[in-house]
């Protein structure tokens, strides 16, 4: 399949691509700073230009996301706002404009991530974003058959643990290795409007 | 308690209100156009005025929200935002701004909806909206304490069935007078980061 990969420079985008690309799929890599093409999602005029560069595609995607980290009563309106920016808007308008440019049978991978579900202090933003995404799946789903969406929502990689460990006390972390099958099960099986929560 | 509950004037907001000051409440109510006070929700600063205007609370309770409905592939940038304006970063702006203004052990209780978990068409802006209003508030609960926070998270009103429940075949509706007693037990009750579907 020819595959656009966003968010390809990260530490889950580099697994996710090493995994899609051992499977034998085609990658075309996306990044603000790096990859085959550049591409900043919160700007919905380089969805565009992304779009018409790609040409026709099997599956979209998404390992990008950023979203403020800040105590509760410290995220202002604007941080809330950056963070829709940053995760949900941008991957919204990735799937729509996606929509005619992706094959009949072909699909959209969003990222998401456990703070949806189980919340960690300063991560009210994180949580909400990855809420509003997982919804978002869900409720697209049903409007886009038989093109296909799921969403990836992993706790804390392993390999981030080093990083973030300490804001994830006592939770089992994730081998990106899983969370990258994650993605070829999303891709290349049948399901549609899940949540694969890992 | 002294409550304020915004949202006063519409269906589900006058249940709510009938209903708590059955309880024996002392209720404030806010709208955009009518109530105690006046105040749009999804300018910061009004948020700030509404709350001057208030003086101390033992709970804040909303019964407001405003989503646009349309196919998922005319749901714009704008209109997403709008619905994050309107539905998300309007509670969350009631939450971070009343925390100061709200006993100790007092509460929020915040609306979202049926379409966080089932959805329909035309309906994923409502979905995402309802999804992270429902994140943020398990977010945030862990973080406010020992104040706390919840959601009501209903299906269609049996009320609104005339208007909407063309949109919703075979699902069960909820009467309004069931939907107020679970904003009873999230503003009376002991419980925090739940979100009651009903
Ligand atoms: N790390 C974890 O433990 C963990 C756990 C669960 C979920 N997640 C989620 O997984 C996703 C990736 O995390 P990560 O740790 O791999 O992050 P990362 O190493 O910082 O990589 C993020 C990637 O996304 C790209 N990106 C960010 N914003 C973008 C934008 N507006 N437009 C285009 N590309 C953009 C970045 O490109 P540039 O570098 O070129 O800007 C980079 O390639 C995030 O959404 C994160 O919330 C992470
Ligand atoms: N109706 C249903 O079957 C149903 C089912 C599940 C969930 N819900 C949710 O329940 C909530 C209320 O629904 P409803 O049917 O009662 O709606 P409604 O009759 O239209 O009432 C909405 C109320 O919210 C107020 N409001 C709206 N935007 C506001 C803002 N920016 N600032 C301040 N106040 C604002 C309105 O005040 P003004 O009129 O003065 O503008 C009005 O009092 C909505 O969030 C809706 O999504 C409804």
């Amino acid at each position: 399949m020819k595959i656009l990969l966003i968010g390809a420079t990260g530490t889950l985008g580099t697994a996710v691509h090493k995994t899609l690309t051992s499977r034998g799929h085609d990658i075309l890599t996306v990044g603000r700073g790096g990859g085959d093409l550049r591409c900043d999602l919160t700007d919905p005029a380089q969805i565009t230009d992304l779009y018409e560069r790609a040409g026709q595609l099997d599956a979209v995607v998404s390992a990008a996301g950023d979203v403020p980290f800040k105590p509760v009563t410290e995220l202002t309106p604007d941080d809330h706002l950056a963070a829709f920016r940053g995760k949900v808007l941008s991957q919204i308008e990735l799937v729509r404009q996606g929509i005619p440019r992706v094959a009949e049978r072909g699909s959209f991978t969003l990222i998401t991530g456990v703070l949806a579900r189980e919340p960690i202090p300063t991560g009210a933003a994180a949580s909400m974003a990855n809420g509003a995404v997982e919804a978002f799946v869900r409720a697209a789903a049903i409007e886009i058959a038989p093109q296909r969406i799921n969403a990836i929502s992993p706790t804390v990689f392993t390999e981030s643990l080093a990083d973030y460990g300490d804001y994830f006390p006592g939770m089992p972390p994730v081998d990106l290795a899983d969370v990258a099958q994650a993605y070829v099960r999303s891709v290349e099986g049948a399901q549609t409007g899940q949540v694969y929560a890992l």
